[in-house]
């Protein structure tokens, strides 16, 4: 364990995280009001509240903006679980899953939990190394088990190309955009960071024991339920908050209406940090839920690496490079060059039946719809652009205009 | 011809449409200060302009929101041109294409021209017919020529179900998405208009001959400047003011990074028209141009012609329907209940090897971290809504969580 977080501290939030369900607002506030370990006591020793401490819950909740809760039905929550508590228990099969368990005061506590709120993990069991420089550096790319090969295939390459920018990839360790988006960050040497809804030790799925596993030894496999727990539904949904506040910035990769990615997304949105959403073909209906984030204004349309690290970078690093534009011939002329090209016949080696003759000045000024002045300046411009050329006719354009 | 705009007023506008290029706004504002006729007067009686007619101009273009030019520079490139004029014969040459000349007045001039302020087009030679109550409700589709397979595929669908809202699809004739957005439209037994760079008897690409040729038949080929003009590069570009301009809304189905439909784009936003722009896979450049529209914030995404339809409809008409979502089975479940769900055993007849036996209500409790009573509560709701069932033992969930 690490860290000057004190003994009876670590062993109460560790007794919490099994007496309330993720994301139980109420059980936050009151570590916060009281401190773990009172918090505890004051749960297990069957107390009804006060006005007091009622009027401090609900204070707390109030200043992280989340809904005022009754203490009491938190009470009445928590007290089937009390005779379950060991923590001692939970922290030795914590060491028999190699899992470290964390909590705030750690070293490797993510400081962005804290913006969760009331709702922030009391602990989390870690599997792996969560480190602080790779963690203020990463993505999240969520996006639908049921994906695509198109789906696939992006989170793969994506993963990869963060990761070659230094990016650590945060995801749920999940069949289809999860897997692939692990995969691409493993196969590039990069750092992976994978939620599970159940405990450490419960890989889940089951066929991503492997992939799961190099999770663990490259990065990490991270959980706020004590080893054992089961995944459940309601648990998939709050593991998603810690997807979306570990990471600097949601990129859903591919998500169908339904996809829990959206949840994800929705996190991220809550938490004000910026949320990608990958567009791909309207044909299929895998893609869709992105294309609503992109509709909804939830989401920014992002096409590649480059511009998933300007969503998460820091102001003004990671600005993603402008997309490689086909070279034109005739950038930078102006409308007036632009007629005067299109006045002229195209001349020899240009690919036309061995070239016009040249055309006069008067006969391009007319065709240009321009004076002759204007022509004849707007000729010199194009001549030193290299554009077109004189015979003894006179005026001939070089290239085939696109 | 139609209507009752006077011989010399349209007269002058078919010799105006061959002295000045396209988009030329200080011919715009001329016409607009002096009158067609007069204007035409003016310039070839070779007057120099007075300070008056230059103050006026310039107003004019200030008032629609255009540069100041100078009226003089205007006279020089017009100068050249003016040896050319017959409007008898460009009038011959329109009735032996069977093109009819529009004017400003005339019942079928559209007046959404007027929003193109002195850029307006001067005349519009049209064959076929443009029936201002199909033109009202239109729609323009525009992309690149070199489309892929899924950028004409769509084209041609949405251009069919745009028919089948009743909208008119507007586009520029050319190959790839233009070609296919016209065809979707002719096999839907729709009204579609193809403008022209070059003059309506130029069927250009002449590839397209049939396809404009039948374009013609149902609906409109349009063209600004006269019979016999070729198009050029500068001419394509004031097209596509045209194609914005006729239409409510533009949207972009396919374009690559340098894409002409990106520059019809520019036009309907300097129009305050919408424009929307279909996503499609960044692992091809195919769409890049419109996921750069989409990250730019200057198109708004549309994967539907439902939601096509709602960007060009009149507010409040054609709200696009919610893509369907496959149903869920706990649409409408609390959290709460749904924690509940989470703890109860899979019951007979779901596939789980014959199903659990029930589980008592303070399990179900503490695995759900509910109070008694809040199990309780939630389970009388499930099971009015016949998602959980009980046996001697206790309570089952009736299906398998998704």
């Amino acid at each position: 364990m690490t860290g000057a977080v004190p003994a009876e501290d670590r062993e109460a939030r560790v007794c919490w995280a099994r007496l309330a369900e993720p994301g139980d607002e109420t059980a936050g506030a009151l570590v916060a009001v009281l401190g773990a370990a009172p918090a505890l006591e004051f749960v297990c020793g069957g107390h009804r509240p006060g006005a007091a401490l009622q009027a401090a819950v609900g204070g707390e909740l109030e200043a992280h903006g989340a809904r005022p809760r009754d203490l009491s039905a938190g009470l009445r929550r928590w007290a089937p679980r009390i005779p379950e508590l060991d923590a001692g228990r939970d922290l030795r099969a914590a060491e028999r899953c190699r899992a470290r368990v964390l909590v705030p005061g750690d070293d490797q506590w993510p400081d962005r939990m804290a913006d969760l709120g009331c709702a922030a993990p009391l602990a989390l069991w870690v599997r792996g190394r969560l480190d602080p420089a790779a963690i203020g550096r990463s993505v999240s790319l969520v996006g639908s088990r049921a994906a695509s090969e198109y789906g696939a295939y992006l989170a793969r390459r994506l993963a990869a190309e963060l990761t070659d920018r230094r990016f650590a990839v945060v995801s749920g360790g999940a069949f289809g955009v999860d897997a692939a988006a692990h995969r691409g960050a493993l196969a590039a040497g990069g750092t992976t960071v994978a939620f599970m809804a159940g405990g450490v030790d419960r890989l889940y799925p089951a066929a991503h024991d492997g992939l799961l596993r190099a999770v663990g030894d490259s990065g990490a496999l991270v959980a706020e339920v004590p080893p054992g727990q089961p995944p459940t539904k309601w648990r998939f949904l709050q593991r998603n908050r810690l997807i979306a506040a570990l990471s600097a910035a949601t990129v859903v990769v591919e998500a169908a209406l339904r996809s829990g990615a959206l949840n994800t997304a929705g996190h991220a949105a809550r938490l004000l940090r910026p949320v990608g959403a990958v567009p791909g073909p309207v044909t299929s209906g895998h893609s869709a839920g992105c294309h609503r984030l992109l509709r909804d204004g939830q989401a920014q349309c992002v096409t590649s690496a480059g511009e998933i690290a300007e969503l998460a970078g820091a102001m003004g690093e990671d600005l993603a490079e402008e997309p490689a534009r086909p070279a034109a011939d005739y950038d930078g002329v102006t409308p007036q060059e632009l007629a005067v090209l299109d006045a002229l016949p195209l001349g020899r080696g240009t690919g036309s039946h061995g070239g016009s003759r040249g055309r006069g000045l008067d006969a391009v000024a007319r065709r240009a719809g321009l004076g002759t002045a204007e022509t004849q300046s707007a000729l010199g411009r194009l001549s030193l652009l290299g554009l077109v050329d004189r015979d003894d006719a006179g005026w001939l354009r070089l290239r085939r205009l696109q």
